[in-house]
């Protein structure tokens, strides 16, 4: 397997894929992106935010993905079209009709229960349909003209991101995997909203994609969590051309898919909102995989732990304060933490140096045992800092 | 009932109380507190830290208290003596048996098993226990010589604090509540170490403190929320001397106490690290109170809620996505919203101007509607500051 950053969504056989500007965004920056599965398979697989307040093209896509079926995935940045109630959803079907009526014309037969819709911008205002349809009539032929791109479709979809997010798969037995991502966070959580679209020429059936999808979401976007809060927008897609005409067994499929979507975290990560470290926090030792997983993302989230790192402060009392809270069983007296390799705490006591740990780098690495089993879990996050808080302060205005 | 908040423990008979600098501090700013109960009657109540990393002076508090019955209260300011293990119990301990050395001396015969110990400051260094111990028989000495104030113990608890907070309730039945408290967060959770004791000249048994202390602090302090994040130190003490010789019924107990602890609720809020504003979150319509609070609480942790209220921007949708992560039943497309009584969104969609609200002032109330029943709980915070993360950057630097 060979991971490629330069290649996206276009990159596997039966594939194609642009972005334009639409009119969207009052920047006048990209804001609509098309990918199209051209076959011969439409298998695909998604996972959607676990959000109870689910945005209208996700109410839409979820009743699209009950087919296990897509033709083609219509993104748009410049407003998360969430929180619009009833007429929000009309636009998502419209849009969905749209696209399908567009891609007929250019003599793809689609119907719009073909059409998976994501929306990311603001929550809370209806979008601007005129600007949405007639996009969308440009998007289709300049693609059906030839215009196609991945990398302009991974531009489109950007919002608070400062790059574009790609990355392909090249399997040594002749199949690809290609993907974009957009958002500065997760899944459950996110920051905002989280859109991946991910694509394959091999040869899947639609439980095998859910089963690929799911496993790898599972260890990748469910555990980066840059402030622990979560989108209403959140959607992965995974679709199937079987353009490749190759047959990956599960475990190939499983360890691909797996492959590129913690490719595209590490990503995500780096480009999280306002982020000056990237942090990894492990905890080992706990009494089951999900325990670690749970503590670890408490330890994430806290304020204290995230600004203290934000200030280079080897602050370790923070993160016993805040793993303390985890609602997991845990030896208090026998916990130990260790910061970027160097043990920091030792059976819940302070270890000599302790303070003078070296964290002024990028990359920060907290290690925490809670001395109870064999259960780990990492949680990727980033710290808490003036850049956040400067760029979500004034992001709606 | 009157409030008033110049006076502090020593407003009801039969305590006395002063503050020093011992030298636990470096910067030589009071940090010893100490609060002696005079009787005739020494019961006493109290709450702790739910964390499961519970500082030395909590597990040797935990024991005392078991005996229902508190002679006084020693306080530092200067080191949290958490995360410190055996020996950090061993210091707290000694610490309570030089108060009873120092109190008996001085003609009141008290054991260790009667002194509370509080501290507050880093985590995660063990005390100077030189300074600790001298500084025992230097604040007995001058509060047994008459230098008695409730107002120098309340300076002598102050962390990040910039103000001390102290109140005072005269029932109108001739017996008095006291009290003073330091931190910029709350029980659990916490920003800072939150540290109360509270005095009062009632008659009053052990099991009755108890129960007006468990009610009114699962109303007040257990609902004020600054970042989420949970002390190891946390304590709340109630001691009753009887000397008014009155006796209140339970009612009237729980009614002052939670009004003494509400008023603290109010000035810890106020001086929260970085505050800039003031958030009530109301979560109204909720299946249950519980629930109600659940809710009230994911929103008013929620960084990207508290960002925009520090930004002034209103910002709707985020309450809607934060709420919609709270486990608890919501109606999501019948939810509504309102910002300062004005409302901003409508069964799950934005209302006609939700957007120009101002939001300018420094009190912010948010009220969310649920719309499955009728349970309601409000939560107090904060939003998130340029100053709180400054201040939480370089804290133990």
């Amino acid at each position: 397997m060979k991971l490629v950053r330069n290649q996206g969504v276009t990159a596997p056989s039966g594939f194609r894929a642009t972005g334009i500007s639409a009119g969207i965004k009052v920047s006048g920056k990209p804001d609509l992106a098309l990918v199209v599965n051209e076959g011969p398979d439409l298998a695909a697989a998604a996972v959607f935010t676990r959000n109870k307040v689910k945005a209208a093209p996700v109410l839409w896509t979820q009743q699209v993905m009950t087919t296990k079926h897509l033709r083609a995935v219509i993104l748009n940045s410049g407003g998360a079209n969430a929180c619009t109630g009833p007429l929000g959803f009309q636009d998502a079907h419209a849009t969905a009709e749209a696209v399908a009526d567009a891609l007929s014309d250019w003599g793809t037969e689609t119907g719009a229960i073909e059409v998976a819709v994501c929306s990311t911008g603001l929550i809370g205002d209806r979008l601007p349909m005129d600007k949405v349809l007639g996009g969308v009539k440009d998007i289709v032929h300049e693609m059906a003209g030839g215009m196609t791109g991945g990398a302009e479709a991974a531009q489109a979809i950007m919002t608070t991101d400062t790059v574009p997010k790609q990355v392909a798969l090249h399997h040594e037995a002749n199949w690809t995997i290609g993907a974009m991502a957009k958002g500065a966070g997760m899944m459950a959580p996110s920051l905002a909203t989280m859109l991946c679209v991910i694509t394959t020429d091999a040869v899947a059936d639609a439980d095998a994609l859910d089963r690929a999808l799911r496993a790898a979401a599972g260890r990748t976007f469910d555990r980066l969590d840059i402030d622990g809060s979560c989108s209403t927008n959140d959607t992965v897609l995974l679709l199937a051309s079987g353009a490749s005409e190759i047959t990956p067994t599960q475990d190939e499929l499983d360890a691909a898919v797996l492959a590129v979507c913690d490719d595209l975290c590490a990503q995500l990560q780096a480009d999280a909102e306002g982020v000056t470290k990237r942090v990894a926090v492990t905890v080992t030792g706990a009494a089951t995989e999900a325990d670690a997983v749970v503590a670890a993302r408490v330890i994430a989230r806290d304020s204290l732990v995230k600004t203290a790192i934000f200030g280079s402060d080897a602050n370790w009392g923070r993160v016993l304060a805040a793993v303390g809270m985890a609602p997991v069983d845990m030896a208090a007296d026998r916990i130990s933490v260790s910061f970027n390799g160097t043990p920091v705490c030792i059976d819940g006591a302070g270890a000599p140096g302790a303070r003078d740990v070296d964290l002024s780098g990028v990359d920060i690495s907290v290690v925490v045992d809670l001395a109870v089993g064999t259960g780990e879990g990492t949680v990727r996050t980033t710290d808490l800092s003036h850049a956040y808080v400067e760029e979500n302060s004034a992001y709606s205005s």
